[in-house]
């Protein structure tokens, strides 16, 4: 079983396609990159158990309802606190950039405090352990509650995997995101990154003349240097309409073909898409090729998604693979 | 010129008459007890400057250009903080109550501390002055803003007007409300009010065996040998479908006869639809029956209408109180 | 076959139960008096032609198309003019009324003039004409219109039924209704009228103090004194929440027992189902308390359904004279 | 555990308070008679088992993932046959009735044959066994797996309920439905039932000329002496607006008071949210009075929400109990 | 006059772009391969009759009102059987396909029997018939309906056009494509084909590396060798965003330019405006350029409309087959 | 103070991206060329007065609360007649165009004559006084109203902006553009133009061979010496997909590099934000390329917008020009 730790949101959207100043109603989503991680390794078979805090009201009770609907182990929730945390996303259209505003301070998973979570029955039966950059973001509560989490898990032997995922409008507690993340990157036995994130949490720079895989490579030799305990790395990479991704690992370099991606329904995702296509080839022991293949694919596929969930089967990543992006009708 | 000042809210409230377990959208409304006083003030004619603390962000600001749209002046709205004060609604329909979850702690509006607005600017040329007790239930910050206004407005004069508005949810920054508003409640001309909130904020007691009349004399002698400035008195009723109002006012009391409500749209803000009528009655010189009837009037007509806004004219209104309700069509 | 003439419209009615203030979108129904009635005839089975004159554009082509979903023969439409007529109408809800913004002056309709029809071919097989006092009311090429299909109808024997419907926001060409009208409601073997209508255009008054049955009578013996060639007269009446119906007919008089409407989807075309109604039960040879019965339940299940036309079949009809109003599931 | 068998749906719902003949859009609900039940009970804590037989698409499986939302063990579901079960439902609104058109031939249930289903699994640690008449009623194959799983159930000891739910527009594979049910039957230990239902299956006739109360008495003697085991039975009358319940239990009578329902959201499911109820008292201990009381609530709560499931939680089934219908706003 | 024969088919197509697993409601459209033919065509103002077999209900019913508005004569139209057939489709978005779940069986239509329908009647007055293979693959009944058409037209004469239509989630009755269509084929004077059904049908191969306009001839002239009557022969093309077509007529070759089409509404029956072209142009004897280019522009801008129907009018074909795609605003 | 005078209309908008023959439902957007550029030079910070005539309804009402809500001064709009102006659109989507349906004959301001406005108070502390085309296009008196402000104006000494907007549609009151527009456009000191408009009113040709740059040149150089007193010219260019400016100022030419729009939300109100942005440049003193580079920013921004207002603001239009398109996440 994986299990999963970060904070679910509730992600209030524009309708209409409208921009937030036009806007008189919101489409409601569930999401939080770890949540949406944990719904496509579950709808992809594997158990997934997700681990956070929520208020007792009816809008945190929808959301657990839907994580239950995609299959995932809702038991180890702590209940308390006073209220969801939310963002509202303003739509985009390939002119104008997709918008957010974070609404999450003060939110119940913010007031997270080590020795809340009953870390021991949540890892019961639990090998893979999943989080990112944003749970550690919020508050400092939040931030000692991962460092507990990891040194836990990492007790216990559990693989620990992380997404880095910096998000420049979170961290207001006062603390440089380098100066919490350089305490708990170390643990991670597999990362996703970017080349911001790298940048910010551990200070590594890349030569911006060159290329992606150039960077990635660049990237990748830092990091081990730093982090000597990490054996897997990934990217993905958007460049105009292009999506593409790279992986490092069992010390191979690995890059998919570039996906080139005309119209998106929703952007928001994609990352965690991708992260949750790598841990399923991971965990399913695939060839390096393949595991970055699968991975870009549900990256790609996410983006014809609406909502931050990433809808999909087996079939049609494979699919997807083989024949790429796609206007016919299967019938 | 009337001053309304307290919290602006973005309202949220379930679509397609959903329960919160099961709805994927929300429509937005803007709303917030003094703002919905000053909407109707300012359709009616009356001049009306709002106001409050905002966030500067695009969810703030889509409130304040609705505000602007009903004419009233948003020009001395302070802007700072974190984030815009949010109310969740669930759609009830005569079976079922209609239900709230509030989400405003830490907004910009609770953040206010006494000092931070500019209060010589904002009673320039101002006659009235309004708030609610829901303005004083956010935060100490916020109670003690209130007490600024009203030492500012009594000392210039203003006519002060409070709704009671006794929110069981909210008051949770650690005073009992009595110890709050019975310091705030003496500035007041002109009150509104509920049995509930008159016992709450100052300990009176009515004979809940007695009929809704008596129980309002019986409120009105006992507040007024409390407030001595008590000069007006008014509350609204509703019992089973029937909507109905009653006044204090210039010693004579004065009841409105009951509406029956079928078929209610929205019910909230007829409250505020009521108090925006009795000021306007009051503002106008109106004989004491027809302040009570407008009010009453307001109050009822509101509760066709979606949002928390009443959206009315004077033409409207006064034809309501002659012909009352109606299912034609005027043609 | 059953010709009826009139002035097709595009009704744009508020969405959401919004305030023409706050509506953002119109939902789009067609409709027009005469072209109501004809959609409930031939619903029924009764062959229908309609007669109007329409803008050659889209929105226009999309009300033929409807029609003839309905099975009306559209095939003597004449085509010419600058724009089809509209309303706006903001949907009331039992506390406050349904409103109408017209917006007809100018249409192709309104444009008509004597000589435009080609009557001759339009009358073809046609042994029953419908009009209605709108028609005449927009412009006065629209009245002489009507009375060059009047008297072309009268030469061949057709039957003609005419509805006062007296609208006060139209006949503004510059006649006194009276005027117009007095020479047109001779023709008239049928007629449905409202005690206001014949009182503006025969200037006929009933006892104010008197029952509805009781002016009804009184009616009927003023308006046959005035046009002898009238045959049978109908009349719906809503009162608070009944919705009841009169005939006189065959001289006899008949009353539908009323209905208790709680709750009314739209108020709007219930008139011209009633009227449908009546012609039904007249063109198939009922007696005459039960055509009184069926027009009656046509206007009053009319008020259950969306938009100006009466979806009816006869088994639904007949059942809800036998059982009345329904809460039920049939299945 | 509870194990509730039968057919599940997918209903499409006219969008809009349409009529069929105006819907171009269709809300899209889960539903069947003992899912409805089941997901109910499964919301008030008792953990309840699904079984029935679907296809292998994703129509289905978006509704399994429904029913997971809300607690249901889902394991147990047999894969196979062509088609999901449809029915489409015309809107209703206390004028007009609501109508429904059934597409549910030919589906994977009514393919059902005895030997399909693993019983022996599904029945491990259960302890009570739901079904209704629907679910003998669409095919042969489907009636002999009713039979097969009452025997098994049976020689486990399990509890049996069963609601009649006679539907006259099923029941067409051939038999009398007097003919299968009276096999069925007689393994209840528990029934819900209407005076028409126990008509049709039982060929009993209570006097059309009593009180609903004593029709129910004469009805529970003349069930009692058919079926010996049976020990409870329970009905819920609407009659006009009003909404009540009886039920004769461990040899006692008990009404609950009627509700009077002034307008309906949704009036399909009540009848099952009465029978979550119901079981929800019975496996609860509750006194009979109380049993009859939460089981009306429950049918009267339920038709103010859209949709077929009950979507309730304790403490306002208590608090309806208690205080009964509100138009109010809490908060 | 043109008779065209098939089945007539709701589409429920998943709302605001989800996937079916998302989706809680569906656009309703009416929909089959010969209908959609047949409403292109009669927009075009050639007169169509449209015969089929469908159920006694009110969704049958609103998609014959909906035939008619688009003026097609539906008065041959047979009435029986049990279910109207039904496809789910998933809107794709050009990263996903559009994915369609059939729910066709036993539905009227797949009740067909020789001997039912009166082709004599159906036939008076008409020149042309079309059908497709879909026609003949849902049932034994229905191939055999098809083949007593093609019979009775053959001997009365009438220009016969067939849609090869291939679907392979079809044709589960037990025989084998080739075997049905083998024998119904040889009727058509006029085909519309694509390189797949060929191959399934006619057991016919092209060179897989050769361009798709070598394909097509080599497709005609294998063809032509089997189907000596076959005068006329049309295909088109979508290959990545390209949308193309090829005709032989009059034994002439022409190929129409291809569209890019970056952006597609809808794609579903592209194929069925493109043969409605195609057809048009025929009957109007235009030169075989004109036909392909005719055809390629129909199917070209359905796919910038909802729903299954091609709602066009010669003006604006006209001006696309000169000025080719517009983002343009024509005011 | 910017005065903008012209006709405000209600826009209604086919739902859902249907054709006009489809639509059942229309959005709402407020409009009108002149308002169009007022209400992003008011968002802009650029304190704008808007002047029209409009009549006494909600409808009209509605759209003046809009304006508002944007910051307009519509305190000197003049009330009378009978209509407000409409235009119906029909969504295009890159393969079908987008079609309009003006309906704004007979409207309020088509009903203007000289004298009704009151110039001398509208022009109180007004600098800068902008007009279309449109505006002198849809009726004699609304022409001569143009004039009477462009003289008063002149008088005053403000700057007069003009934008030729050439509708084809419009001009039907008996006289050739050139005749009115000759006379009127020499008032301008800046002027916004297409070739087809300086065609139709000035006489002047270009080379069509030419490049668009080359074609700017030649048109500035026949329009200046035509009208002496023009010292800016600017034009916007769509081709294809590409979308791009030009400007003449202070006698120097400038040429924004265009932009490639993929998918354009609403292409609609584009010229007026060009415009906006253009007049904003100079308001502000930029440099000629910042001016033009501006303007076209503003230009492809508002075709991602709903809607005819560009709802901007100036960092994002700063943003865009520095970055160019995004399909990117801000968070
Ligand atoms: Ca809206
Ligand atoms: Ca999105
Ligand atoms: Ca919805
Ligand atoms: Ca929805
Ligand atoms: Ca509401
Ligand atoms: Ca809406
Ligand atoms: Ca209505
Ligand atoms: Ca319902
Ligand atoms: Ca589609
Ligand atoms: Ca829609
Ligand atoms: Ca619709
Ligand atoms: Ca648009
Ligand atoms: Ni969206
Ligand atoms: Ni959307
Ligand atoms: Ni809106
Ligand atoms: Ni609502
Ligand atoms: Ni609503
Ligand atoms: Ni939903
Ligand atoms: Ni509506
Ligand atoms: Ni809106
Ligand atoms: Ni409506
Ligand atoms: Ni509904
Ligand atoms: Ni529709
Ligand atoms: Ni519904
Ligand atoms: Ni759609
Ligand atoms: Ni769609
Ligand atoms: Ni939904
Ligand atoms: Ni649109
Ligand atoms: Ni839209
Ligand atoms: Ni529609």
């Amino acid at each position: 079983m994986t299990a999963a730790f970060g904070e679910l949101l509730l992600r209030l959207h524009s309708s209409d396609a409208r921009r937030f100043l036009q806007s008189d109603a919101y489409n409601a989503y569930y999401a939080g990159a770890e949540a949406n991680v944990g719904v496509l390794l579950s709808r992809l078979g594997v158990p997934v158990r997700y681990i956070t805090r929520l208020p007792e009201n009816d809008l945190a009770r929808a959301g657990v309802e839907q994580l239950r609907a995609h299959g995932i182990d809702t038991g180890h929730i702590l209940y308390g606190g006073d209220r969801l945390g939310v963002y509202f996303t303003e739509q985009g259209n390939g002119i104008r950039p997709t918008r957010v505003i974070y609404d999450r301070a003060g939110s119940s998973y913010a007031g997270l405090q080590p020795g809340m979570i009953d870390w021991a029955s949540c890892f019961e039966g639990v090998s893979h352990f999943h989080w990112s950059g944003i749970a550690a973001a919020v508050s400092q509560g939040a931030a000692d509650a991962c460092r507990e989490a990891l040194v836990r898990a990492d007790e216990k032997g559990i693989v620990i995997s992380c997404d880095f995922n910096y998000r420049s409008m979170l961290w207001k507690y006062g603390k440089h995101p380098r100066e919490v993340m350089g305490d708990l990157l170390p643990f991670s036995r597999i990362a996703v990154a970017d080349l911001d994130s790298v940048n910010v949490y551990c200070g590594i720079d890349t030569d911006r003349e060159a290329g992606f895989e150039d960077r990635f490579v660049q990237c990748v030799q830092a990091l081990h240097s730093v982090f000597p305990s990490l054996q897997t790395l990934a990217m993905s990479f958007r460049r105009h309409q292009t999506y593409s991704g790279a992986l490092w690992h069992k010390d191979g370099y690995f890059f998919a073909p570039g996906y080139d991606l005309p119209y998106v329904t929703d952007p928001i995702g994609a990352g965690d898409a991708f992260t949750g296509g790598l841990l399923y080839g991971i965990m399913n022991g695939l060839p390096g090729l393949n595991i970055i293949q699968f991975a870009t694919a549900c990256g790609a596929l996410k983006q014809s998604i609406v909502g931050d969930w990433a809808i999909l089967n087996l079939a049609e990543i494979e699919h997807f693979i083989q024949s790429g992006l796609s206007g016919r009708v299967i019938r």
